[in-house]
């Protein structure tokens, strides 16, 4: 399973599909082919694995993948069948496949005589799939809103300036966090306000290789000289009427994780809708008051009302503090 | 020194006066005599240990003190007097005397002709001092500020609930150092809403040994049957025209420390006034959103005016964290 896992990690790390590795043994042990799964259109790693092999090579041989077979015909055939098909008396897998139309498989290979496991280094077969796993089980991308405030929760002056709140620690972090994140979103009121390149750069502005797709929410339009149009990748404007729905839709384009940045309206809403997977807060030693709360109303009129997290790290970052936060009960 | 620290550890904690120890040392460095100060209105440490010699026995002697001898005419004469009248030969101290009126004493001896060692083992002599120290070199007790709040900085609901952000162990460490303070301030707001008791007590409502002295800030009258006035220690009322002030007259009835425990009106003008010398903030994973935040207007416009502090101290209390800042370029 550990080399499953190793072919996995070759697959690519953004898309609609997952990473899986495949490796086939034979009766005695000895590996008869590998594969791995290149990105949504390709073939599944079971696939990839048989393909290598002469028809009827791998009667009575073991398949190991780091994911449950899938049972649905999508641009390539179940992988079910394929093992079934050829031959395959025994099937190991980590992770049950969360997918509506593709679960199942197992099931499938068990009503054809294979015999199947499940559950094998399940912890370690969730964490090579990561955001594709939660987001798969959500039926959305995990979601993570940020922002940045001072010890009593303002996150600009009453002017409304806010540069900068934290320093440069924090913000060079806020970069890395975006360019880990599939999609970065902003309110249309931040993207007026600031004008936001909504890109994840080095701290001396220089683009990181990985970034976030720009995705602008309200009905407001983004004007045609908003720095966010000149960002490499194409900018997606959502009205954010339903926002569930919405963040639903860019799951089903590939999107797995996606970055709130804020202002306090949209943030407050998705906090709101219990759509916070992740908060991430930068707090920083220092005092504004007055009325720019990071967060505005989120409809808890009492105190058992609150919504609650638990806090998973606090790092030290320059002078600052990022603290994480996820909702209480969840991983 | 310090056999002259373990000395003073014995005076009281408490007081106008601080913790002072003196050994007296011949010139072969045999201890004479040892003394320390048990507090206002008895001997000074010096005069103490003297008062343990024979007439003449102190001549050519040594004496080590945790703090420089005083100059003033108090309840007591004057210590570097009686040094130079035993016919001590050589003073070593730590820390220089910061009162206005009893300072100079290390000058006084010099011109006596006697030989004068200062800052000896100082950073220990200041941990020795602690309070006491600060609060002399303020004219002012030690100001410490502490709210309870939710990640968003809110310190309460909407409807004004705020019991419980924090869970018991935050809550047990607020007693704590309620106990470890002299005094504990209240404005009348949170007098007349919650009716507290500012007693230090345990999680089971025992009263602590040591409780802080109850002060209650505003004009309005705090009522007969506040739970306030059922305090072990006399209740104080100030006005709160001058927090300045009002708090350099506590501090000349000898409170060396106060904790203020809001609520958020009295904790904006303390820190507005640059009276905030360390932040306590008690925060809950939990997010409120809503009017209550923990702090309110600081005459902060914009965001170079900001208030900056440091984290000096970040400490997980069950599922809260406890974070400890002090003023920028303070100790
Ligand atoms: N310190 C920080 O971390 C930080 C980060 C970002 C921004 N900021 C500051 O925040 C300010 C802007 O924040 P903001 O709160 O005014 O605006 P915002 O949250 O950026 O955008 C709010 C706008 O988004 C649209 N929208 C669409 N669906 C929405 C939904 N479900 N919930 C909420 N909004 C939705 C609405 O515009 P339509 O009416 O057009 O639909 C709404 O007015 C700026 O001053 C900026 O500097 C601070
Ligand atoms: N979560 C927490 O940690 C926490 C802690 C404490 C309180 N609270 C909540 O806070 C609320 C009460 O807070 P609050 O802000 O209304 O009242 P407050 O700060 O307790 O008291 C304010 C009052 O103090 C008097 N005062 C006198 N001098 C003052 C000065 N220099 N600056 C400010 N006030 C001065 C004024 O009354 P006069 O007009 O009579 O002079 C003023 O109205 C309650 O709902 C309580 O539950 C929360």
């Amino acid at each position: 399973m550990r080399r499953a896992f190793a072919l996995a990690a070759q697959g690519p790390e953004r898309g609609i599909n997952p990473r899986v590795g495949c490796v086939i043994l034979s009766p005695d042990g000895r590996t008869l082919a590998e594969g791995f799964h290149r990105g949504a259109g390709t073939a599944h790693a079971e696939v990839d694995a048989l393909s290598r092999l002469a028809p009827g090579a791998a009667s009575g041989a073991t398949a190991v993948v780091s994911l449950e077979p899938c049972n649905h015909t999508g641009r390539t055939g179940p992988c079910a069948e394929a093992l079934i098909a050829a031959g395959i008396a025994r099937v190991v897998y980590t992770v049950a496949d969360p997918g509506e139309a593709s679960s199942g498989g197992a099931e499938r290979l068990r009503a054809a005589g294979v015999e199947v496991a499940g559950g094998v280094l399940v912890a370690d077969g969730e964490a090579l799939l990561d955001d594709w796993l939660v987001a798969a089980r959500l039926g959305r991308p995990v979601v993570t809103v940020k922002w940045a405030s001072t010890l009593d929760g303002r996150a600009a002056a009453a002017d409304g300036s806010s540069q900068w709140i934290t320093g440069p620690e924090a913000r060079a972090d806020v970069h890395r966090e975006r360019a880990a994140a599939d999609a970065i979103i902003a309110g249309i009121g931040t993207v007026l306000a600031d004008d936001p390149a909504l890109t994840a750069r080095t701290p001396d502005g220089r683009p990181l290789p990985r970034q976030p797709r720009p995705v602008v929410v309200g009905h407001r339009p983004v004007p045609d000289d908003a720095a966010v149009r000149r960002h490499p990748l194409p900018l997606t404007t959502l009205p954010g009427d339903d926002l569930a729905a919405e963040l639903a839709g860019l799951h089903r384009e590939g999107v797995r994780s996606v970055f709130v940045e804020g202002g306090p309206a949209l943030a407050s809403s998705i906090v709101r809708a219990g759509l916070a997977d992740r908060l991430l807060v930068y707090l920083a030693p220092a005092l504004l008051g007055g009325p720019r709360t990071a967060l505005d109303a989120l409809g808890v009129t009492s105190i058992d009302e609150a919504i609650r997290y638990r806090f998973t790290e606090v790092v030290p970052l320059g002078a600052d503090l990022k603290i994480t936060a996820r909702p209480e009960g969840a991983r």
